[in-house]
């Protein structure tokens, strides 16, 4: 059974809101074995919902609306489903009388447009909202399935939970989806696609997609088997080629983010790192301690900003800064040397660049960002020349110092 | 010309992505009186993108595609659009020209499958990317038209402003819609509902929109008028209830971020900020510099995770961290006045606190934090007890100290 989600709301339609239910509905749909093959989003509009909605009813066996039950005018998707399945609305004397009662318990008159929310299309099971007005509806008809939910997530959520997924668990026929995403580092995307296209072009199930995500890229895998099992094998069959495609520039087939891997080896390795950071401004930092418990492996670190601090704080020779520039492969190093001695980390990085807009030139042009590692073998340092703005060039910088510690770590 | 958007990407039907696109093109469009009608989401697959093309063709007057146009064989987009509009590809001998130089200025060989992005429609104008290697496509057909742009945001944008927006201007009929956007801190959602609501209660025209947003409460006004100073003067109209109600919480209007509030007034002021901070782990430094010309205001910081670099580094005492705790109002406040010494900053901040999920006690809960900050005149130490995981905690606490700086240096 394939599912398409169409989110009611003008508001969905400004600059401003995203519809966010989706996502959610997407997940249990999909651990159900259920597919969602489109997304429609249309405002408060009769004709272009009836629109939709018929050409939904068309293609698709299960249809899920969301939002646009309210008690006001402009919620017309009670109306226009039926009018669109020919059922007249009928009210639930049940829903009334639950209605009045909730508004007595609140000391208040019910406004009369409420009435609206105790109406339902002929032979449609309404679903109860535990945690809103809205009744939800439930129509089966010509064996597709119609589900209409409240737009508020906290409520549509509930009734998912409660109404929804076992009315669906009992029709989904066994199919399961799983997933799996391999995160990657160091390869830009046509490459990856290079590289695994020969493996997963043999494969409609799992099926393969390729995202670019913030300097590093991520291959998602989704299969369908008769049960979990069946579908983690695909997975596995499929992943082992990837991971042989792409070999240590995988850092993560389980969902961690690169500072979680980063960490991992650190705490294995029984290791520590601090930074001292000039054009990332302490991004590097910042992203090693989103980590849980990263103070077992981050000491800490230095956003050397201006040149005197470069000296103060890390103790990078003023004479260096003066003769070399402060972006340069010598400063880096002496960011490196200097932060690791001063706190004591068995590694230390450095990191120096220009991350415009302003600030370049010939020479040092905007993107050059020299990133050093220092730790009690050797220092390395690395030039790179990033495309992009300012908050572009400082992604890049930390995906490439962190990706720099995982390397060197693990060895 | 009503416009309607078609984000082509299966990873946009999975539960881990979200099409965000949109949201910059509604943006634009309404700005040039255009109003999206609808918007679809598919996956990359022809049958169904075909099928929604030839529907939104029918009834939209402006079509815009988004993703879909990469190297890789996932990307159908082209192919489609040639096979609905019946117009076979051609290869564009200029297009190939500048890929080919492209991957030789990187020094490799270019794959096999990156020509695919040289095929253009018979009869569509190609659109260049000043960002990456995709062309757009734009094409006229019966009165109607259909933009194909690429997903990465950073080469939509740029396409859409330097290509699709002269072209849409020179078509765009009467009506303007304008927006603006006011920014709250230090006030709830429901608070700040409560102030404004009976003011926008009374209008259609501005709609309103209030949105919670990382720490801050955004309130979004969108007006219709028959031209820009009509439509900016229902703005004003309404938004000048807005700021009478929300006094100095509100901290732009102009889509400034508190970073980049708080740096104008430092700038203004002539003062500059050192941080030193712990729990947030450099995320306010990271803040302050992602403003452009950050360096003018920003001398540095230190991340003292670690007591010991609390005191190396910003000259804590020990004493002091053993007596009181890492986590204590004191620590709080030597940080702040210890980094203010030794930059040499005019304002020090300092942040103490437990980011969780481990690390709270009964005494010390998670989400407990002190925020301090050092001037020439005082150091003044908040106390917060924050709700939520460590993320959330982590923002909260960089939001609450930029307010802090901007009360201060605002005086």
């Amino acid at each position: 059974m394939d599912a398409e989600i169409i989110a009611v709301g003008s508001e969905l339609l400004t600059p401003f809101r995203q519809d966010t239910n989706s996502l959610y509905l997407t997940g249990k749909l999909n651990s159900l074995g259920i597919e969602v093959r489109f997304k429609t989003i249309v405002g408060d509009d009769r004709e272009r919902l009836a629109a939709s909605l018929r050409q939904a009813i068309e293609r698709s066996g299960l249809v899920i609306l969301t939002g646009g039950l309210g008690p006001t005018e402009d919620d017309v998707n009670r109306e226009v489903v039926g009018d669109v399945l020919d059922r007249p609305l009928l009210e639930v004397p049940e829903l009334r009388k639950s209605l009045e009662e909730r508004w007595a318990k609140l000391g208040r008159a019910m406004p009369a447009n409420n009435l609206r929310q105790t109406l339902v299309p002929r032979g449609a099971e309404w679903l109860p909202n535990s945690r809103g007005t809205a009744p939800g509806l439930w129509i089966e008809q010509d064996e597709r399935i119609l589900v209409l939910l409240p737009g508020p997530p906290w409520e549509l959520e509930a009734m998912f939970e409660a109404e929804c997924i076992p009315r669906l668990a009992r029709r989904a026929g066994g199919t399961r989806i799983r997933t799996r995403t391999y995160k990657v580092v160091g390869l830009p995307e046509s490459e990856v696609d290079r590289r695994i296209a020969p493996a997963f072009k043999q494969y409609t199930n799992p099926e393969t997609t390729i995202l670019s995500v913030l300097g590093t890229i991520e291959v998602h895998l989704r299969a369908h088997g008769s049960n979990d099992a069946e579908a983690d094998a695909l997975l596995t069959e499929l992943g082992d080629k990837f991971e042989l495609a792409l070999g240590d520039h995988i850092f993560s087939s389980r969902g961690e983010s690169l500072e979680e891997v980063v960490g991992m080896y650190l705490v294995m390795k029984q290791k520590t790192v601090a930074t001292a950071e000039s054009c990332t401004g302490g991004l590097v930092a910042e992203r090693l301690t989103r980590v849980p418990g990263s103070s077992s492996f981050f000491v800490g670190g230095v956003v050397a900003y201006s040149n005197d601090l470069k000296t103060r704080l890390v103790g990078v020779p003023a004479e260096l800064i003066a003769s070399e520039g402060a972006v340069s492969q010598p400063v880096a190093q002496a960011l490196a040397e200097g932060v690791r001695r001063r706190t004591g980390a068995s590694v230390g990085i450095g990191i120096t660049g220009i991350a415009g807009p302003s600030g370049g030139t010939p020479e040092k042009p905007v993107g050059l960002v020299f990133i050093a590692l220092a730790d009690d073998r050797s220092t390395e340092v690395r030039r790179f020349q990033f495309p992009g703005d300012r908050e572009r060039i400082r992604t890049w910088s930390s995906v490439a110092a962190l990706e720099m510690i995982r390397r060197r770590v693990r060895e």
